[in-house]
């Protein structure tokens, strides 16, 4: 029996389903969970999702709302978890309660009696999808609109390297379901709060260019974010745009954490290896993406960081384009 | 006879074809004018492309060069023209010449003795894809590629609301075929030259905000595009981003053209019609994007807008979200 078979028949033979996310959730844990909730109702069963943090608003249209009846779970499914730390407190206790464990992260860590984990998927929302047709059940308009949520969100609305053709596949099947992607994707990407507006103007006029515009780098301090009012989980975005700069190899952010430490998001676009640059400071990551936390004022922080950087540079010879 | 059976008829029979491109060539009609010219040399056939226009730097990965042996050209066909007035100078006296017309645009007004024009497709490169299989090419990668980058372009990377089933089922069959598709994206989607990140900064320091944060807007001088060094083709995007701020329904970007004259591109969320708008001062254009222009200095040109927009908001009330 694959495991996908041992899933489905675990979905089948129970009922009482609690299915955890993760903390900070995103649009993959939301819409995978709540579709597979959803899918599990629609097999006369009772099932609930839950979260140990508050939904943001932006997610709200995902998230399918409890039972009104409460009921004693009796089988605990995660998705999209890729370790019970990100569990979080207020499910923390469910941690080694997990029977079915869906994932697609490489890292999961996860004991559970069956360990649905597809790395080779963009997102969790790609297995649940393929877990809901096995299990026989025609996913439903609002089922369609939580998968393609999870699916765009997580491969960056099909740019991310982890979109394969399996990713365009289940898009195609879905927009058959007769989703409206336009506003699901203007709400996911498009939408930006005034704040963030102000914060990114204040970023790109701090935007530096060193190495002959091989480097760009800009910082958010604490004085741009309370400025703003935008929050750190709403910078994730920040990190992307000085690597997207014409000649830019090396696309560098400072930003400056409470405790006045800088953490640093560095992103290569081809030849340097970003994580190598990170480990000379005592931090790590993958080849195009890696972090690094530096103590201290902006500039002496700059100046660590640009040593590292330089230090790289001098190691290799700047490609051909 | 099906319209795609006698296109593929007419490319069978013939020879020596020339594969016509509109004016600012963009992405769809220099990758599905070359994946066709690729596919008929597959099939043992002289083909060339033309433009007349000289090739953006950033298109130039996709143009099949010119054959070493000159040949007169016996067939003309063009590819996601919509008008001969778009053959630009160069190409003008083929204008009437034109056998084979492939395209997407419902305004086609190109009198062809075979019109393959599919409005549903999102790129006319879908429907040089569709022409190409039933040729009975195989496509290779490079014609994979050249496809990948016509659909990924004109639909804003499986973005804009032409996007479709079909759109996603052909990107999964040319993921098949081995493009690095992350690649093509950044090229086409993420690269930004500095000026024109400079000047993204001065136009989000200028923003403004009306009616109660409905409208926002911004201007983009002939100051500002002289200090950057960007010309007016790159300037695209911006029209997208005040209307992407949140609470927003209504963004307005202001051109100064070379005349002084100022350019307005208006973008609509959800319930204004961008078009009644634009038309109350000369302008017009669809329901979520319209435009017009209006003379005087910034202060006129901002207040004559502002009163086409208050004017419409004061005629309808505004939904419940």
């Amino acid at each position: 029996m694959t495991t996908l078979e041992r899933a489905c028949a675990y979905l089948r033979e129970g009922d009482d389903f609690l299915i955890l996310t993760h903390t900070s959730p995103d649009g993959d844990t939301l819409g995978s969970a709540s579709a597979l909730c959803r899918a599990l109702r629609a097999m006369g069963k009772r099932a609930n999702i839950a979260c140990s943090d508050p939904i943001p608003q932006k997610y709200s249209f995902l998230v399918e709302p409890d039972l009104p009846e409460p009921f004693a779970y009796r089988r605990i499914v995660s998705v999209d978890v890729a370790d019970v730390q990100l569990l979080g407190d207020a499910l923390a206790g469910y941690g080694d309660r997990i029977e079915l464990c869906i994932d697609h992260h490489p890292s999961n860590c996860i004991r559970a009696d069956i360990r649905l984990l597809d790395t080779a998927a963009a997102a969790a929302a790609e297995v649940v999808y393929e877990l809901i047709r096995a299990l026989g059940v025609t996913p439903d308009r609002q089922m369609a609109i939580q998968i393609y949520t999870g699916i765009s969100t997580d491969s960056g609305c099909f740019r991310f390297s982890n979109t394969t053709s399996r990713t365009h596949r289940i898009a195609a099947e879905l927009f058959e379901l007769g989703i409206d992607h336009t506003e699901i994707d203007r709400r996911m990407f498009e939408t930006q709060s005034r704040g963030y507006v102000a914060l990114e103007q204040q970023v790109l006029a701090s935007i530096e260019y060193h190495f002959d515009g091989l480097c760009a780098l800009v910082a958010v301090t604490r004085e741009m974010l309370e400025q703003s009012g935008v929050s750190d989980s709403e910078l994730d975005g920040i990190a992307q745009l000085p690597r997207q700069i014409e000649g830019v190899e090396v696309g560098a952010t400072l930003k400056q954490k409470q405790d006045g430490e800088f953490r640093v998001s560095l992103r290569t676009n081809r030849w340097l290896n970003a994580s190598e640059i990170c480990e000379r400071l005592g931090g790590g990551g993958h080849v195009r993406a890696a972090g690094c936390r530096i103590h201290g004022d902006l500039a002496g922080a700059k100046r660590q960081l640009l040593e590292a950087i330089g230090a790289e540079l001098a190691k290799r010879e700047r490609p051909a384009v």
